[in-house]
Protein backbone atom coordinates (compact mmCIF):
# COMPACT_ATOMS: atom_id res chain seq x y z
CA UNK A 1 0.00 0.00 0.00
CA UNK A 2 1.30 3.31 -0.66
CA UNK A 3 1.46 6.26 2.57
CA UNK A 4 1.65 10.08 1.79
CA UNK A 5 3.83 11.94 4.16
CA UNK A 6 3.39 15.70 5.29
CA UNK A 7 6.63 16.61 6.28
CA UNK A 8 8.23 20.14 7.61
CA UNK A 9 11.93 20.61 7.78
CA UNK A 10 14.20 22.98 9.04
CA UNK A 11 16.98 22.84 6.06
CA UNK A 12 20.17 24.73 7.92
CA UNK A 13 21.85 21.29 8.52
CA UNK A 14 20.89 19.19 5.69
CA UNK A 15 22.52 19.14 1.85
CA UNK A 16 18.81 19.58 0.64
CA UNK A 17 16.41 17.22 -0.41
CA UNK A 18 17.66 14.34 -2.53
CA UNK A 19 19.66 11.41 -0.92
CA UNK A 20 23.02 11.59 -2.10
CA UNK A 21 26.25 8.90 -0.95
CA UNK A 22 27.97 10.74 2.02
CA UNK A 23 25.68 13.80 2.75
CA UNK A 24 22.87 14.63 5.23
CA UNK A 25 19.99 15.10 3.09
CA UNK A 26 16.04 15.07 4.26
CA UNK A 27 15.16 12.20 1.70
CA UNK A 28 18.52 10.10 2.61
CA UNK A 29 17.26 10.78 6.73
CA UNK A 30 13.63 9.53 6.33
CA UNK A 31 14.54 6.33 4.00
CA UNK A 32 17.58 5.08 6.18
CA UNK A 33 14.75 6.08 9.35
CA UNK A 34 12.28 4.12 7.12
CA UNK A 35 14.02 1.24 6.26
CA UNK A 36 15.24 0.58 10.12
CA UNK A 37 11.78 0.29 11.57
CA UNK A 38 10.86 -1.99 8.75
CA UNK A 39 14.28 -3.84 8.27
CA UNK A 40 14.75 -3.73 4.98
CA UNK A 41 15.27 -0.91 2.19
CA UNK A 42 12.19 1.52 1.88
CA UNK A 43 12.62 4.17 -0.91
CA UNK A 44 10.72 7.42 0.00
CA UNK A 45 9.80 10.11 -3.30
CA UNK A 46 9.43 13.26 -3.20
CA UNK A 47 7.07 15.95 -5.02
CA UNK A 48 10.35 17.71 -5.76
CA UNK A 49 13.72 18.83 -4.68
CA UNK A 50 14.64 21.47 -2.66
CA UNK A 51 18.32 22.75 -2.63
CA UNK A 52 20.53 22.78 0.49
CA UNK A 53 19.85 25.31 3.13
CA UNK A 54 16.36 25.87 1.93
CA UNK A 55 13.19 24.77 3.90
CA UNK A 56 9.85 23.20 3.98
CA UNK A 57 7.06 23.65 6.06
CA UNK A 58 4.59 21.35 3.77
CA UNK A 59 7.01 19.00 1.61
CA UNK A 60 4.78 15.92 0.58
CA UNK A 61 6.02 12.46 -0.35
CA UNK A 62 5.13 8.72 -0.70
CA UNK A 63 6.15 5.84 0.10
CA UNK A 64 5.07 1.86 -0.47
CA UNK A 65 4.73 -0.66 2.06
CA UNK A 66 3.34 -3.71 3.28
CA UNK A 67 -0.31 -3.58 4.95
CA UNK A 68 1.10 -4.75 8.19
CA UNK A 69 4.10 -2.17 8.06
CA UNK A 70 1.73 1.09 7.18
CA UNK A 71 1.09 1.69 11.52
CA UNK A 72 4.97 1.51 12.11
CA UNK A 73 5.76 3.92 9.88
CA UNK A 74 2.70 5.98 10.69
CA UNK A 75 3.38 5.89 14.69
CA UNK A 76 7.06 4.96 14.63
CA UNK A 77 8.92 7.03 11.84
CA UNK A 78 7.60 10.43 13.62
CA UNK A 79 8.95 9.02 17.33
CA UNK A 80 12.90 8.47 15.29
CA UNK A 81 13.67 11.38 13.32
CA UNK A 82 16.03 13.97 13.97
CA UNK A 83 14.76 17.47 15.47
CA UNK A 84 15.33 19.44 12.46
CA UNK A 85 12.62 17.33 10.33
CA UNK A 86 9.32 16.33 11.26
CA UNK A 87 6.54 14.18 9.52
CA UNK A 88 3.22 16.42 10.40
CA UNK A 89 0.63 13.38 9.07
CA UNK A 90 0.71 10.46 7.75
CA UNK A 91 -1.89 9.30 5.66
CA UNK A 92 -3.44 6.26 3.33
CA UNK A 93 -2.44 7.75 -0.89
CA UNK A 94 -5.64 7.72 -2.64
CA UNK A 95 -5.73 5.26 -5.80
CA UNK A 96 -3.20 6.56 -8.50
CA UNK A 97 -1.26 9.09 -6.34
CA UNK A 98 2.29 10.08 -6.83
CA UNK A 99 4.24 12.78 -4.59
CA UNK A 100 5.55 14.15 -7.93
CA UNK A 101 3.68 13.18 -10.90
CA UNK A 102 -0.13 14.17 -8.93
CA UNK A 103 1.03 17.76 -7.91
CA UNK A 104 -1.15 20.45 -9.62
CA UNK A 105 0.90 23.15 -8.00
CA UNK A 106 3.53 23.95 -5.30
CA UNK A 107 3.84 26.98 -3.53
CA UNK A 108 7.13 28.32 -2.17
CA UNK A 109 7.63 31.37 0.52
CA UNK A 110 10.77 33.85 0.10
CA UNK A 111 11.20 35.89 3.64
CA UNK A 112 13.19 38.83 3.37
CA UNK A 113 14.30 40.85 6.61
CA UNK A 114 15.31 44.57 7.35
CA UNK A 115 18.41 44.58 9.73
CA UNK A 116 19.63 41.47 11.54
CA UNK A 117 17.45 39.54 13.36
CA UNK A 118 19.22 36.29 15.47
CA UNK A 119 15.88 34.75 16.05
CA UNK A 120 15.08 34.90 12.13
CA UNK A 121 18.13 34.40 10.47
CA UNK A 122 18.23 30.66 10.06
CA UNK A 123 15.03 31.52 7.58
CA UNK A 124 15.52 34.75 6.30
CA UNK A 125 17.64 36.95 4.12
CA UNK A 126 18.86 39.70 5.84
CA UNK A 127 18.56 42.36 3.54
CA UNK A 128 21.40 44.43 2.59
CA UNK A 129 19.80 47.86 1.53
CA UNK A 130 17.95 50.19 3.59
CA UNK A 131 14.74 49.76 2.03
CA UNK A 132 12.39 48.83 -0.75
CA UNK A 133 9.84 50.01 -2.69
CA UNK A 134 6.93 47.88 -1.72
CA UNK A 135 4.56 48.55 -4.58
CA UNK A 136 7.07 48.71 -7.41
CA UNK A 137 7.72 44.79 -6.23
CA UNK A 138 4.26 44.20 -6.10
CA UNK A 139 3.80 45.47 -9.82
CA UNK A 140 6.84 43.15 -11.17
CA UNK A 141 4.80 39.83 -8.95
CA UNK A 142 1.72 40.65 -10.84
CA UNK A 143 3.73 40.88 -14.06
CA UNK A 144 4.62 37.23 -13.40
CA UNK A 145 1.34 35.65 -13.43
CA UNK A 146 -0.15 33.09 -15.88
CA UNK A 147 1.94 31.22 -18.59
CA UNK A 148 5.38 32.05 -19.15
CA UNK A 149 8.97 31.18 -20.48
CA UNK A 150 10.79 31.34 -17.47
CA UNK A 151 14.37 30.64 -19.34
CA UNK A 152 15.28 34.14 -18.35
CA UNK A 153 15.16 33.32 -14.71
CA UNK A 154 16.04 29.79 -14.25
CA UNK A 155 19.31 28.03 -13.61
CA UNK A 156 20.02 24.96 -16.57
CA UNK A 157 18.18 22.05 -15.72
CA UNK A 158 19.50 18.55 -16.09
CA UNK A 159 16.63 17.32 -17.96
CA UNK A 160 14.23 20.20 -18.94
CA UNK A 161 12.14 19.29 -21.83
CA UNK A 162 10.46 23.00 -21.59
CA UNK A 163 10.81 26.33 -19.71
CA UNK A 164 6.52 26.87 -19.42
CA UNK A 165 5.46 27.62 -15.97
CA UNK A 166 2.19 28.38 -15.01
CA UNK A 167 2.14 30.83 -12.31
CA UNK A 168 -1.18 30.96 -10.41
CA UNK A 169 -0.13 33.36 -7.39
CA UNK A 170 2.81 35.91 -7.37
CA UNK A 171 2.31 38.20 -4.08
CA UNK A 172 4.73 40.85 -1.80
CA UNK A 173 3.56 41.82 1.34
CA UNK A 174 5.45 44.00 3.66
CA UNK A 175 5.43 43.20 7.56
CA UNK A 176 7.06 44.38 10.66
CA UNK A 177 10.22 43.01 10.14
CA UNK A 178 10.58 42.81 6.18
CA UNK A 179 8.98 41.28 2.89
CA UNK A 180 7.29 38.03 2.63
CA UNK A 181 7.48 37.05 -1.33
CA UNK A 182 5.24 34.05 -1.83
CA UNK A 183 4.67 32.52 -5.38
CA UNK A 184 2.50 29.23 -6.41
CA UNK A 185 2.90 27.61 -9.87
CA UNK A 186 2.19 24.29 -11.57
CA UNK A 187 6.18 23.53 -11.82
CA UNK A 188 9.12 25.08 -10.88
CA UNK A 189 12.45 25.54 -12.30
CA UNK A 190 15.75 24.94 -11.11
CA UNK A 191 16.75 28.29 -9.09
CA UNK A 192 13.82 29.77 -10.28
CA UNK A 193 12.24 31.25 -7.06
CA UNK A 194 15.59 32.98 -5.98
CA UNK A 195 16.17 34.42 -8.78
CA UNK A 196 12.71 35.48 -8.84
CA UNK A 197 12.78 36.78 -5.63
CA UNK A 198 16.63 38.37 -6.98
CA UNK A 199 14.91 40.21 -9.80
CA UNK A 200 12.03 41.43 -7.17
CA UNK A 201 14.74 42.89 -4.66
CA UNK A 202 16.45 44.55 -7.39
CA UNK A 203 13.07 46.09 -8.45
CA UNK A 204 12.54 47.31 -4.90
CA UNK A 205 16.01 48.88 -4.76
CA UNK A 206 14.88 50.74 -8.49
CA UNK A 207 18.04 49.04 -10.25
CA UNK A 208 15.33 47.69 -12.64
CA UNK A 209 11.67 48.33 -13.92
CA UNK A 210 8.74 46.18 -12.91
CA UNK A 211 8.34 45.93 -16.50
CA UNK A 212 11.84 44.31 -16.68
CA UNK A 213 10.94 41.95 -14.78
CA UNK A 214 8.15 41.27 -17.53
CA UNK A 215 10.81 41.78 -20.50
CA UNK A 216 12.98 38.72 -18.72
CA UNK A 217 10.08 36.43 -19.24
CA UNK A 218 8.98 37.97 -22.85
CA UNK A 219 13.01 37.47 -24.38
CA UNK A 220 14.58 34.73 -21.79
CA UNK A 221 17.41 37.05 -21.44
CA UNK A 222 18.79 35.20 -18.21
CA UNK A 223 21.61 38.17 -18.53
CA UNK A 224 19.28 41.00 -17.69
CA UNK A 225 17.98 39.11 -14.39
CA UNK A 226 19.31 39.68 -11.01
CA UNK A 227 21.39 38.02 -8.91
CA UNK A 228 20.47 34.98 -7.11
CA UNK A 229 18.80 35.32 -3.26
CA UNK A 230 20.95 32.86 -0.88
CA UNK A 231 18.81 29.93 -0.01
CA UNK A 232 18.12 30.37 4.23
CA UNK A 233 14.93 32.68 2.71
CA UNK A 234 13.28 29.82 1.12
CA UNK A 235 10.53 27.29 2.03
CA UNK A 236 8.73 24.95 0.42
CA UNK A 237 5.13 25.86 2.10
CA UNK A 238 2.67 23.38 0.37
CA UNK A 239 2.06 20.65 -2.44
CA UNK A 240 -1.55 21.05 -3.48
CA UNK A 241 -3.06 17.83 -5.42
CA UNK A 242 -6.57 16.68 -7.06
CA UNK A 243 -7.15 14.86 -3.76
CA UNK A 244 -7.72 16.58 -0.51
CA UNK A 245 -4.87 14.11 1.27
CA UNK A 246 -4.23 15.61 4.89
CA UNK A 247 -6.98 16.72 7.28
CA UNK A 248 -5.10 19.97 7.92
CA UNK A 249 -5.59 22.71 5.46
CA UNK A 250 -2.67 24.17 6.66
CA UNK A 251 -0.99 23.81 3.12
CA UNK B 1 29.17 59.00 28.55
CA UNK B 2 26.72 56.36 28.97
CA UNK B 3 24.98 54.16 26.27
CA UNK B 4 22.16 51.85 26.03
CA UNK B 5 21.83 48.86 24.05
CA UNK B 6 18.75 47.10 22.69
CA UNK B 7 19.57 43.22 21.90
CA UNK B 8 18.29 40.53 20.36
CA UNK B 9 19.68 36.69 21.05
CA UNK B 10 19.57 33.52 19.66
CA UNK B 11 20.32 31.94 23.27
CA UNK B 12 20.68 28.06 21.92
CA UNK B 13 24.36 28.20 21.75
CA UNK B 14 25.17 30.56 24.41
CA UNK B 15 25.86 29.61 28.24
CA UNK B 16 23.36 32.37 28.98
CA UNK B 17 24.29 36.46 29.38
CA UNK B 18 26.44 36.73 31.98
CA UNK B 19 29.79 36.30 31.59
CA UNK B 20 31.89 33.11 33.00
CA UNK B 21 35.62 32.24 31.86
CA UNK B 22 35.63 29.21 29.69
CA UNK B 23 31.93 29.89 28.60
CA UNK B 24 30.37 31.51 25.25
CA UNK B 25 28.17 33.97 26.96
CA UNK B 26 26.28 37.42 25.29
CA UNK B 27 27.90 39.26 27.73
CA UNK B 28 30.82 38.07 27.27
CA UNK B 29 30.93 38.14 23.46
CA UNK B 30 29.23 41.79 23.86
CA UNK B 31 32.35 42.97 25.95
CA UNK B 32 34.98 41.01 23.92
CA UNK B 33 33.96 42.95 20.46
CA UNK B 34 33.65 45.76 22.20
CA UNK B 35 36.69 46.08 23.83
CA UNK B 36 38.42 44.93 20.47
CA UNK B 37 36.97 48.25 19.12
CA UNK B 38 37.96 50.54 21.63
CA UNK B 39 41.47 49.29 22.18
CA UNK B 40 40.99 48.97 25.88
CA UNK B 41 39.05 46.83 28.28
CA UNK B 42 34.76 47.70 28.23
CA UNK B 43 32.39 46.44 30.51
CA UNK B 44 29.22 46.15 29.87
CA UNK B 45 26.21 45.43 32.37
CA UNK B 46 22.84 44.19 31.75
CA UNK B 47 19.15 44.46 32.56
CA UNK B 48 19.49 41.04 34.45
CA UNK B 49 20.58 37.31 33.13
CA UNK B 50 19.16 35.41 31.48
CA UNK B 51 20.01 31.53 31.89
CA UNK B 52 21.52 29.18 29.38
CA UNK B 53 19.52 28.58 25.86
CA UNK B 54 17.30 31.27 27.22
CA UNK B 55 16.78 33.83 24.33
CA UNK B 56 16.02 37.58 24.34
CA UNK B 57 14.02 40.01 21.85
CA UNK B 58 14.63 42.96 23.85
CA UNK B 59 17.37 42.47 26.67
CA UNK B 60 18.64 46.20 27.54
CA UNK B 61 22.28 47.05 28.70
CA UNK B 62 24.47 49.91 29.55
CA UNK B 63 28.05 50.72 28.99
CA UNK B 64 30.22 53.34 29.40
CA UNK B 65 32.76 54.88 26.89
CA UNK B 66 34.44 58.12 25.99
CA UNK B 67 32.71 60.47 24.13
CA UNK B 68 34.74 59.96 20.69
CA UNK B 69 34.35 56.13 21.02
CA UNK B 70 30.58 56.24 21.03
CA UNK B 71 30.07 56.57 17.12
CA UNK B 72 32.67 53.48 17.31
CA UNK B 73 30.14 51.60 19.02
CA UNK B 74 27.15 52.68 17.94
CA UNK B 75 28.11 52.18 14.19
CA UNK B 76 30.68 49.72 14.54
CA UNK B 77 29.78 47.04 17.01
CA UNK B 78 26.20 45.78 15.48
CA UNK B 79 28.71 44.96 12.29
CA UNK B 80 31.38 42.69 14.48
CA UNK B 81 28.82 40.41 16.33
CA UNK B 82 28.26 36.74 15.15
CA UNK B 83 25.21 35.78 13.71
CA UNK B 84 23.05 34.83 16.60
CA UNK B 85 23.22 38.45 18.93
CA UNK B 86 22.31 41.62 17.61
CA UNK B 87 22.24 45.03 18.57
CA UNK B 88 18.86 46.65 17.04
CA UNK B 89 19.60 50.12 18.85
CA UNK B 90 21.94 51.93 20.22
CA UNK B 91 21.10 55.33 21.87
CA UNK B 92 22.64 57.56 24.80
CA UNK B 93 21.54 56.99 28.26
CA UNK B 94 19.30 59.69 29.68
CA UNK B 95 21.17 60.80 32.89
CA UNK B 96 21.38 58.85 35.78
CA UNK B 97 20.63 55.70 33.65
CA UNK B 98 21.28 51.93 35.05
CA UNK B 99 19.90 49.38 32.62
CA UNK B 100 19.35 46.98 35.81
CA UNK B 101 18.45 49.53 38.28
CA UNK B 102 16.35 51.69 36.51
CA UNK B 103 13.93 49.00 35.50
CA UNK B 104 10.63 49.48 36.20
CA UNK B 105 9.58 45.73 34.83
CA UNK B 106 10.87 43.01 32.63
CA UNK B 107 8.02 40.96 30.42
CA UNK B 108 9.33 37.57 29.43
CA UNK B 109 7.19 35.20 27.12
CA UNK B 110 6.63 30.92 27.15
CA UNK B 111 6.18 29.19 23.94
CA UNK B 112 4.72 25.76 23.70
CA UNK B 113 4.43 24.09 20.97
CA UNK B 114 1.79 20.99 20.09
CA UNK B 115 3.63 18.57 18.04
CA UNK B 116 7.09 18.32 16.71
CA UNK B 117 7.78 21.78 14.30
CA UNK B 118 11.22 21.74 13.22
CA UNK B 119 10.84 25.34 12.38
CA UNK B 120 9.84 26.29 15.63
CA UNK B 121 11.82 23.49 17.97
CA UNK B 122 15.34 26.20 18.78
CA UNK B 123 12.56 28.31 20.67
CA UNK B 124 9.70 26.80 21.88
CA UNK B 125 8.92 23.67 24.24
CA UNK B 126 7.06 20.84 22.45
CA UNK B 127 4.01 19.43 24.66
CA UNK B 128 4.55 15.92 25.33
CA UNK B 129 0.16 15.92 26.29
CA UNK B 130 -2.18 15.87 23.82
CA UNK B 131 -4.28 18.91 24.63
CA UNK B 132 -4.36 21.97 27.52
CA UNK B 133 -7.17 23.46 28.86
CA UNK B 134 -6.67 26.94 27.66
CA UNK B 135 -9.19 28.41 30.04
CA UNK B 136 -8.36 26.48 33.47
CA UNK B 137 -4.52 28.10 32.53
CA UNK B 138 -6.06 31.64 32.07
CA UNK B 139 -7.88 31.99 35.36
CA UNK B 140 -3.98 30.29 37.22
CA UNK B 141 -2.60 33.17 35.29
CA UNK B 142 -5.09 35.71 36.79
CA UNK B 143 -4.59 34.11 40.27
CA UNK B 144 -0.90 35.08 39.75
CA UNK B 145 -1.42 39.22 38.96
CA UNK B 146 -0.37 41.56 42.21
CA UNK B 147 1.67 41.39 44.67
CA UNK B 148 2.67 38.08 46.12
CA UNK B 149 5.64 36.11 47.97
CA UNK B 150 6.81 33.32 45.18
CA UNK B 151 9.15 31.98 46.85
CA UNK B 152 6.92 28.71 46.24
CA UNK B 153 7.54 29.33 42.15
CA UNK B 154 11.36 30.05 42.11
CA UNK B 155 14.92 28.59 42.24
CA UNK B 156 17.10 29.42 45.73
CA UNK B 157 18.74 32.84 44.64
CA UNK B 158 22.01 33.58 45.66
CA UNK B 159 21.35 37.04 47.47
CA UNK B 160 17.71 37.14 47.46
CA UNK B 161 16.65 39.51 50.60
CA UNK B 162 12.57 39.24 49.44
CA UNK B 163 10.37 36.85 47.60
CA UNK B 164 7.94 39.81 46.81
CA UNK B 165 7.12 40.43 42.81
CA UNK B 166 4.50 42.34 41.77
CA UNK B 167 3.50 40.76 38.61
CA UNK B 168 1.23 43.05 36.40
CA UNK B 169 0.46 41.29 33.13
CA UNK B 170 -0.04 37.46 33.01
CA UNK B 171 -1.56 35.77 30.00
CA UNK B 172 -2.21 32.96 28.07
CA UNK B 173 -3.13 32.88 24.68
CA UNK B 174 -4.05 29.80 22.30
CA UNK B 175 -2.65 30.16 18.67
CA UNK B 176 -2.05 27.95 15.68
CA UNK B 177 0.77 26.01 16.98
CA UNK B 178 0.32 26.11 20.83
CA UNK B 179 -0.05 28.68 23.64
CA UNK B 180 2.09 31.34 24.43
CA UNK B 181 2.38 32.83 27.77
CA UNK B 182 3.24 36.05 28.88
CA UNK B 183 4.01 37.85 31.78
CA UNK B 184 5.46 41.38 33.09
CA UNK B 185 6.77 41.90 36.56
CA UNK B 186 8.51 44.61 38.44
CA UNK B 187 11.32 41.52 38.93
CA UNK B 188 11.59 38.35 38.59
CA UNK B 189 13.25 35.13 40.65
CA UNK B 190 15.78 32.70 39.56
CA UNK B 191 13.74 29.88 37.56
CA UNK B 192 10.50 31.74 38.37
CA UNK B 193 8.92 32.07 34.73
CA UNK B 194 9.87 28.26 33.99
CA UNK B 195 8.10 27.16 37.07
CA UNK B 196 5.73 29.04 36.29
CA UNK B 197 5.27 27.90 32.52
CA UNK B 198 5.56 24.41 34.15
CA UNK B 199 2.73 24.89 36.43
CA UNK B 200 0.29 26.47 34.00
CA UNK B 201 1.27 23.22 32.06
CA UNK B 202 -0.07 21.01 35.04
CA UNK B 203 -3.40 23.03 35.55
CA UNK B 204 -3.80 23.05 31.33
CA UNK B 205 -3.39 19.10 32.06
CA UNK B 206 -5.88 18.88 35.07
CA UNK B 207 -3.53 17.39 37.59
CA UNK B 208 -3.67 20.98 39.48
CA UNK B 209 -6.64 23.59 39.83
CA UNK B 210 -6.32 27.35 39.01
CA UNK B 211 -6.63 27.74 42.52
CA UNK B 212 -3.72 25.68 44.04
CA UNK B 213 -1.54 28.06 41.87
CA UNK B 214 -2.53 30.83 44.08
CA UNK B 215 -2.57 28.27 46.81
CA UNK B 216 1.50 27.97 46.35
CA UNK B 217 1.62 31.52 45.97
CA UNK B 218 0.40 32.06 49.19
CA UNK B 219 1.62 29.32 51.32
CA UNK B 220 5.33 29.39 49.70
CA UNK B 221 5.20 25.32 49.63
CA UNK B 222 7.82 25.16 46.69
CA UNK B 223 6.91 21.41 46.91
CA UNK B 224 3.31 21.61 45.36
CA UNK B 225 4.66 23.74 42.59
CA UNK B 226 4.82 21.71 38.95
CA UNK B 227 7.96 21.19 37.09
CA UNK B 228 10.06 23.37 35.39
CA UNK B 229 9.94 23.85 31.87
CA UNK B 230 13.15 23.46 29.46
CA UNK B 231 14.98 26.70 28.72
CA UNK B 232 14.28 26.90 24.58
CA UNK B 233 10.87 27.87 25.33
CA UNK B 234 11.64 31.34 26.82
CA UNK B 235 12.58 34.90 25.79
CA UNK B 236 13.02 37.67 27.47
CA UNK B 237 10.68 39.79 25.52
CA UNK B 238 11.87 43.92 26.89
CA UNK B 239 12.63 45.61 29.84
CA UNK B 240 10.45 48.69 30.49
CA UNK B 241 12.11 52.27 32.14
CA UNK B 242 10.86 55.45 33.21
CA UNK B 243 12.27 57.14 30.28
CA UNK B 244 11.36 56.32 26.48
CA UNK B 245 14.95 55.39 25.43
CA UNK B 246 14.43 53.38 21.96
CA UNK B 247 12.66 55.17 19.05
CA UNK B 248 10.73 51.60 18.69
CA UNK B 249 8.02 50.83 20.68
CA UNK B 250 8.51 47.05 19.80
CA UNK B 251 9.20 46.43 23.88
Amino acid sequence: MRLALLIEYDGTCFSGWQAQRGSRTVQGVLEESASRLCSHEVRITGSGRTDSGVHALGQVAHLDVEEDESGRISTGLPGILPTDVAILETARAPEGFHSRFSAISRAYRYRIIRGKHPLLSRFAFQLPYRDLDTGAMERAARLCLGRHDWRGMAREGSSNRTWLVDVRHASVVEDGEGWILDIRADRFLRGMVRLWAGALVDVGRGRMTPEAVGDILATGDRAAAGPSLPPQGLALTGVEYPWRIFSTDAI
